[in-house]
């Protein structure tokens, strides 16, 4: 496979605008050879028109069919993993061996989103049959089901090249509720996204799908990113990145004169509680496996816990003086990009810089001057502090996180009552802890998507059950999840058909159910033929 | 049971502002006696504390609880229904038997979501087992279900004084889901509203339930409705009327430091098709039925069927003559308000000076000087005029509706595939008529919420299947329904629980599951304990 540093719009290579960027290794500083060119408007226009054209076939595309589809994907990037992994390698310095389980992430997404489809019941089927004798009018019949939304412009992510990029999780979701999909590539792994691209595309054209399911667009910039967004054939939007960013593209989609969903995943602080009994029987091991956690790709995870809460010292020492070794001892870790590495370094100088913060430790010196390079490092604070300075609380992208000394339980739950939303929260505490701290669980449900029980917050199972969202600013809109199956539902409505004949209904609905998918009929669910 | 004009801040009667408005008599034209203050940002401020402190409370009140305070509302409806539809039809000249069907319906759409709670399964549970020889990683256990957002404010609609108001399908909807409601009662019929305030408040303070579970404001303006969308404590809103004003509420929403979902049903013009068959078979009948659906309610439905889409003269012939001559004898209607009569007037003006649209019939004069009386009126236009003029196609409250000569099947298509998004579209057509404009259902499902066979759109059946709402802008989000045991989703958002022991996890997560509720547990969906 070739890289062009063209944009894919449906079958078409094209170049776009003169203007071009190139992609960089983190692991030297320096550029990589090849150029990418921005696309332009016309390209915005081609691939909305080319994806709006592609709707009405894509979406009416048979389940079985619409799994093939992304079956046929996961086996072709399969293929191709060696020369898109030595790529991804090149562009993020992420370890092969963690491209290596992002691809196969990427792969069993695409396929339980198969199932999925495949099975069915997704649609969420309902019936409510017709009584005709009813008084004092007759009722009639009334069925509905989940239809795609149109078009979706995916935007992908720095931190997963593959698994949140391309044929990430939000490309997989959305082809699979039966919509056509636009790229915009993240300019930080714009090769591997080409890669990517040319496979799914090769894929469209062999399932004999129309050309424009699928567009790869470059930019190195935002402006290609806010012209998809704008787009009036463009339905629905799904973004995994920082919640400026976020924020500012999901205020483009509800400025529209047609609002669309805007699904956008900002990360969060993920706040981590560790209970006095859990301290006492496993502090030195909870410190071990923290430090891992929060040092996970450089730090670099939605999900990396930046605040912990930590009783006073004398509670807590095993850890504290474990945690504080670990830190001390780590080597420099590479960012994704000269931006990241800016801006992180920006934040550890202004928390060097503040009286109300402490360093805890810090690991050894970033000496490489091109690299990316960022050291590791741990501040402290206590809630007090927290509760009066809310910027403490704020994501900071790379290996750092912050530990907070809380003094008595009702710190505690003062400072979880105090959180904004974040996508996860942990509790690290032996059963006779959650019975002390029997309302944090409680407080904390309102504000995350996800608790974790006696674990990390990094690692997120790619499940029927998973929720990886939550209320704002982790998300902008915490009733959806961009990870697990129930992903799918994001790019989904409910139409409703009423007093049809059955011969004109989708067979989901019709009385014969082919596919035996659950439905709720008259009030109860089951699997039947009418 | 008094009406005070105060506003109802949970267990508080409050005056709020020296400001007050009076309701009108639109029978007559005249103000009734007794005046209502305007709230104040005070009571805006307590209404939302109070709610956010019941939310820790009333969120976790079992489902059997909840269930049953929703029964007693309705029972309690039913006890002051005499009061309750005698100040209605003073408020509204709706007759009362259409106020008593209303009622009705109101109680159903309570006990309806009773049932949903009680029995369940509507928090969708979602359960993952773990597997801890998992390689390389163990898989952790991971457990979903909805919970309820927090405090929503829902708007009363005009045109349902009693199932889209205080006690209506939005707030049904969100206190089954486990959410306190602020209501923001519509100028309209505001002793209408503080009536049934008063009853629902009675029931919160029978069963035991925090103060702040529901409140009802009173403003004859647009303040209270737009600091209460502001307020940082209130989380989701509903909202049944106009364009306009539900664009603005969802703007301002939208603009929040932490935007809320804001659920406005903003009308549409609802497209009919005659089809030729059906027209050849029943033109008369059909003629008989729509005007029937158009003129229903003083044509102040959101389901109003205000385009009609009929074959040149030749083929629809008995139909044309039919409507025409209903429409000529229809007597003057009354509106809900001053401000809908004079929008009425306004547009039954434009359009008799336009060129490009033709008079088909209009009813008898509106003579009664102080009444809010209207006529009924129907125009006719073509397939290209309604093309080229955009504005043809924008609801009109009240007794009118647009006739549309299409000449060609291409051209009933064209006009499908420009339609904007409408809660609802209608097709009459015999099974022939069906295969012949087979495409036509096919454009419909991605414009509208529910498409009709053979009926009309007028009479929203409160059931499971049931979807009124579509794409914008008939509604602020298309994903949702306001209308149907669908409705509750809206007022909820899914949290994930990992590694949590038993005993800790919501009852409907549990092993156990007592309520014996369906839950997908490892992909299957099943109502046994684990």
């Amino acid at each position: 496979m070739e890289i062009r540093g063209h944009s894919l719009v449906g079958f078409r290579d094209i170049a776009g605008s003169s203007e071009t960027f190139p992609a960089w290794n983190p692991a030297t500083g320096k550029p990589i050879e090849g150029d990418f060119h921005s696309a332009t408007q016309a390209e915005v226009d081609l691939a909305a028109r080319l994806a709006h054209e592609a709707f009405a076939i894509y979406s009416r595309v048979k389940p079985s069919d619409r799994g093939a589809f992304l079956r046929r994907i996961a086996a072709q990037i399969e293929v191709q993993a060696e020369p898109i992994i030595e790529r991804a390698h090149l562009e993020t310095a992420l370890p092969k061996a963690r491209l290596q389980s992002e691809t196969g992430r990427t792969c069993n997404q695409l396929r339980l989103f198969a199932t999925v489809v495949e099975e069915g019941s997704w649609v969420g089927a309902r019936i409510d049959r017709a009584d005709p004798q009813r008084k004092p009018i007759p009722k009639p019949d009334v069925r509905s089901m989940l239809h795609p939304l149109g078009p979706v412009v995916v935007f992908g992510a720095s931190n997963f090249p593959l698994a949140f990029s391309v044929a990430g999780g939000d490309t997989a979701s959305a082809l699979a509720a039966g919509n056509p999909v636009i790229v915009k590539a993240h300019p930080a792994h714009p090769g591997t996204s080409e890669l990517v691209g040319r496979v799914i595309r090769a894929c469209v054209r062999e399932q004999g799908l129309p050309e424009g399911t699928f567009s790869l667009l470059f930019d190195a910039g935002t402006a290609v990113g806010q012209a998809l967004v704008e787009h009036p054939l463009v339905k629905a939007g799904g973004f995994t990145g920082s919640t400026t960013a976020g924020r500012a593209l999901m205020d483009v989609a509800a400025k529209r004169p047609e609002p669309i969903p805007f699904y956008a995943e900002m990360g969060s602080t993920n706040p981590v509680f560790l209970l006095p009994g859990a301290l006492a029987a496993r502090g030195k091991d909870i410190a071990a496996q923290l430090h891992g956690s929060f040092t996970l790709g450089s730090g670099q995870f939605c999900t990396k816990p930046g605040l912990i809460f930590a009783p006073e010292a004398a509670a807590s020492e095993a850890f504290r003086s474990e945690f504080r070794e670990r830190v001390a001892q780590s080597q420099p870790l590479t960012l994704l990009t000269a931006g990241i590495r800016k801006s992180y370094s920006a934040a550890m100088q202004q928390r060097s810089n503040r009286k109300d913060v402490r360093p805890v430790a810090h690991g050894n010196r970033a000496n490489s001057v091109g690299a990316f390079a960022a050291e590791v490092a741990v501040f402290e604070t206590d809630v007090p502090t927290l509760l009066a300075q809310r910027d403490l609380e704020l994501e900071i992208f790379g290996p750092s996180s912050l530990l907070i000394t809380f003094s008595s339980k009702k710190q505690i739950l003062q400072a979880a009552q105090n959180l904004s939303g974040h996508l996860t929260a942990t509790i690290h505490g032996t059963e006779e802890d959650l019975r002390d701290f029997a309302e944090l669980a409680e407080i904390l449900k309102h504000k995350v998507g996800r608790i974790v029980f006696n674990g990390y917050p990094t690692g997120v199972e790619v499940c029927h059950a998973m929720v990886h969202g939550g209320p704002y600013p982790a998300s902008t809109d915490g009733r959806s999840t961009s990870v697990g199956t129930q992903a799918i539902f994001r790019f989904a409505r409910p139409v409703c058909y009423q007093d049809f004949p059955n011969a004109a209904l989708p067979e989901q609905l019709s009385n014969e159910n082919p596919q035996r998918i659950w439905r709720l009929v008259d009030g109860e669910w089951n699997r039947e033929e009418l």
